[in-house]
Order: C-alpha cells, then sequence, then structure tokens
C-alpha cells in the first residue's frame, strides 16, 4: 500500500510517501510560500506516486468539523496569506484519494501513539504539546483524536504569571496571559532579543518558561488524565523539559499519584520530527476502505 | 431488565432500582455515616431485588484501573472515615453481580450525556461540573468516560486569583490557588460566615466565584472542546450561572466560535438531580454480557 503524508507547517511542508505502517518511502520539503505556490508543488510532488490514501496534518485552527461548508479550510491564522484557505479541496481534486485531515499537534500526537503501541506499550491516551514558534496541544484518547466542537487549542490555555515576568506584554493578540502568548519561540527574542536556541540555559527566561509550560501540563493532567504527554517543538530540548518536570512536581505537590515524570514528560520517541509524518501516514491508512486498522 | 445505582455522596447515598433506559422504580436515600453501617444497609436495599447489574457513582478519588489492587477502592478522601475503603468489594461478594464503577461526576456526564442522545441531540462530548461542597469534573468523550490513568480531577485546576480575593487563603489541603480551592460550597462559610445558600445574589463574593469556575470552564474548553459543559451542584443555580457566563465569555474574548453560551453552559437537564442514577443505571445495564447498548 502506498499512502502521502503532509506536515504543513508555517515555514515548510514536509511531503512523504510510504506504507501503512508509517515506514518512510520518499520524502521532500517545500517551502512555504503562498498558498497556491505551496498547494500546486505538493500536488505535483504526489502526483509522481500512486497514492491510495493522504494524511494531512497542518498548523491551524483549521476547520475539522465534515458538517461545515469551509471543511479542510485553514481559518483564521496569524499567517495572513493562508487565512481561509482551501487545503484539502484543491488536494481532493488532484490526488482524488480519501484524505486524513488534522493539526499538526494532532498528527503528532498520533504518531506518537502509534510508536508507543509499536513498541509494545499498552497506551490508551496520549498528549503531544509543541513549544516552537506556535505552541498547540493534540491528543488521542482512546486510541482516537481529541476534539468533538473542533480541534482543542491548548496553546490559548491561561497561565499564571510568574513573579518575575509581570512586565512581559505578552504576544498573543486574543489573551494577555495565555500559553503561547507568554512561552512561545518568539517570546524569547521580545524578552531578551535572541531567540530560544541563542538563550543560555542558565539565563533565567528559562525559569519563567517553565513555569509556564508546566502549569499548561498540570491542566492538561487534571482534565485529561493521559498516560503520557511528550513534547516537541523548535525550542524544547532535554534540559528545558528538566526545568518543565521540577515545576511541575512543585504546582502538583503530590495530589496525584503519576508514572515516573521522566517517564510521563517525554521528549518524542519517533526519530527524526518523524512524528506527524508517521502519524499522518497511519491515519491516510485508514481511510481506505478496505483497511483492516 | 432490572439494574441498580448508587450515587455515593458525602453525606447521603441515593440508591435506585430501574431498567436499562434509566427508568427509576424504587428509590431510597440512606445516610453517610461509616463505610460498614451505610454499605450494609445499602446491601439490604438492593437484596429485595432481583438485580442483574449495578452502577456506581461515589465521591472520591477513587480508584478506577482494573489492574490494581484496589481496584473498587475509595483512596485518599478527605472524609477520614472512608480513607481505602473498599466500596465494590463487599458490593460484588453480596450481589453477586456485575458493578459498573465511577466518579460521581463521571456517572453524572453519562446521565446527562444519554438524556441529550434521548432527546434526539447529537453531541459526541460533555463534560459535567459540580459546584458544591466538593468541586469536581468527568466528561463523556464520543461515547466512553474520560480517563485513562485515573479520573480527572477537575476541581483542581489552577486558578488565577481575583485581584478582590488575594487575602483568602484557600481551603485546598494542597493547592493555594485551585478550583476546589476557592470557589467550593464551604469557601463562602469561610469568607461571609454564611452558606453560599444564604449568600445574596448581589454580594461580591458571587463575581469571584464566577471568575474562578469560568477559568476552568475555559481550560476545559480549550483542552477538551467539548460539545457541552453541564453545571451542577449545590450551590448553582440560574443567576451563578449566568455570571459565569459572562465570565466565561469575556476570558474567551473571542478566541473560538462556539454554540451559544446559553447551550454551551447548561444547568443538568435530567429532572430531581437524577443525573448519576440516570448514567448509572445505563452503564450498569451495559455491563450486562448480552446487552446490545
Amino acid at each position: 500500500m502506498l499512502v502521502g503524508s503532509i506536515e504543513a507547517g508555517g515555514t515548510k511542508f514536509v511531503c512523504a510517501v510510504g506504507n501503512e505502517h508509517g515506514t518512510v518511502q520518499d520524502q521532500i520539503v517545500i517551502p512555504t510560500t503562498t498558498p497556491q505556490e505551496t498547494l500546486e508543488q505538493t500536488v505535483a510532488y504526489f502526483q509522481r506516486f500512486k497514492l491510495q490514501a493522504l494524511g494531512i496534518a497542518s498548523f491551524g485552527p483549521l476547520e475539522i468539523d465534515p458538517q461545515q461548508k469551509n471543511y479542510g479550510y485553514i481559518t483564521n491564522t496569524p499567517k495572513l496569506a493562508w487565512q481561509n484557505t482551501d487545503f484539502v479541496g484543491p488536494l481532493k481534486q488532484a490526488l482524488a484519494v480519501p484524505i486524513a485531515w488534522t493539526t499538526d499537534v494532532n498528527g503528532s500526537a498520533y504518531g506518537e501513539y502509534q510508536q508507543a503501541l509499536a513498541t509494545g506499550e499498552q497506551l490508551s491516551s496520549l498528549v503531544y504539546y509543541t513549544i516552537g514558534t506556535g505552541v498547540g496541544g493534540g491528543a488521542v484518547i482512546n486510541g482516537q483524536l481529541l476534539g468533538s466542537a473542533g480541534h482543542p487549542e491548548m496553546g490559548h490555555v491561561l497561565v499564571k504569571r510568574h513573579p518575575n515576568d509581570l512586565d512581559f506584554s505578552g504576544i498573543c493578540p486574543y489573551h494577555h496571559d495565555c500559553l503561547e502568548g507568554l512561552a512561545s519561540g518568539p517570546t524569547f527574542l521580545a524578552r531578551t532579543g535572541k531567540p530560544g536556541t541563542e538563550v543560555a540555559l542558565n539565563d533565567p527566561v528559562w525559569e519563567i518558561m517553565s513555569y509556564y509550560v508546566a502549569q499548561a501540563l498540570l491542566q492538561t493532567t487534571l482534565i485529561l488524565r493521559p498516560n503520557r504527554i511528550i513534547l516537541g517543538g523548535g525550542v524544547m530540548g532535554l534540559e528545558f523539559l528538566q526545568k518543565i518536570r521540577q515545576q511541575f512536581k512543585k504546582l502538583l505537590n503530590g495530589y496525584l499519584t503519576l508514572p515516573a515524570l521522566d517517564d510521563y514528560l517525554q521528549l518524542p520517541q519517533v526519530a527524526g520530527n518523524g512524528s506527524a509524518t508517521l502519524g499522518n501516514l497511519i491515519m491516510a491508512a485508514q481511510q481506505i476502505p478496505m483497511t483492516i486498522s
């Protein structure tokens, strides 16, 4: 079986072709420019293969309700050129295959969930947070992607200010005090004048960031009770995660019995930033009516 | 078919017998005293009927993982006499029927979800919050109760202090600033010297309470994206709910397109505080192997 995957990000599209187990056979990176240009190049790539289905995990927000007229659109994204862009429509027209359509973080959550199952773990739920240029979360609950009324918007959970961060205005146009507004990649630049990757690990800004991410993880834990939370994204790394685990432990204050935090709060387990691609390929295969998944 | 329901609260057990559609045929209230006394009276009541299954929705925290040795126990409840009490065991031994076992709020969520389905609504998810002596939340997602690693603990989500409530110390022994610690029934007494039911509706404490509840509802909305949230419990009422809707709207700040708030945030629709009993009876029926649910 040959299925396709698009991981659509704000700077690049990672397009891949593989099988129903998520094994990648070919891959290409296309820069994210205008919808017309990028989608044309994407279609041209996949037309080289005899795909049976396609899985798309895109930056959002998205319309994921098939009952809505604009199903398959990227909606009110801050990336202006892509606002109200029909994403699924042109691909469906050009490729004529079933398409699975969800958010980038849902695709990653699904890939990490499938990876855990493949290594023999008995997880029934998993949350995936990305902390990068954008911040967001997706989840698999009892094997299904979370989100009835729409996809989760975990990047916008409210957080309480760190006492040393009261003067920072935040960068979310909707909320003064949400996770993305206070702990996304661009907030490093706004606070320190440097991108997160260049900020020294002993800079106090990491403590502030860790406090915000830990709050979001605590809220997610109390509300969802997942088996595991994976943390990915451009500014995530082991030292940052270690600080987050410490803050999380302090905030939880022994209230719940959780797995060891090294196990509960993890970096992505799929190699080479491939979580979403893996999830997409398996979701794509599940779109094919005869597939026994 | 004859099935039983126990809604086990901190002050009383509501025990009922009914059919698989949730129609109640007999009901009794037993005061919550010691585990031995209350459970004996409960068993004696159900022994008068030929039950085929039993559904229990209990105050918690509970062990709900069947893999654990203490499955079916109430665990570290602040109600000291009931700490580490085997609840399911004695009932199973005495009645020898399959037992569904979950939290009070999960039972209520399931009842309200079934009620919505019965009136022809197409909900795939629903959250139930109780604001009373205790505060907590349960959820049905894609028809199933939420909670893999354990049941949700929505009563302990972190909230940001209302500027006029900075001096109140909160009543949760684990967290200074969680929902239960700042917005449960006993906090009315602690703040005003009066129980919530006697506090005038124009008292500013209602604004403070509404702010906290609205924060929890916003976090739940962003993380779960449910179709609906039901608010029940001893201090809930239409005026309080109306204040909560206003605060929720302010906090959301137009970020998401939700159903009208009168529809999205509702009081319980099952009459006579019967949400959990309805949910329990249907859950009980689903325990019977031959039932097609």
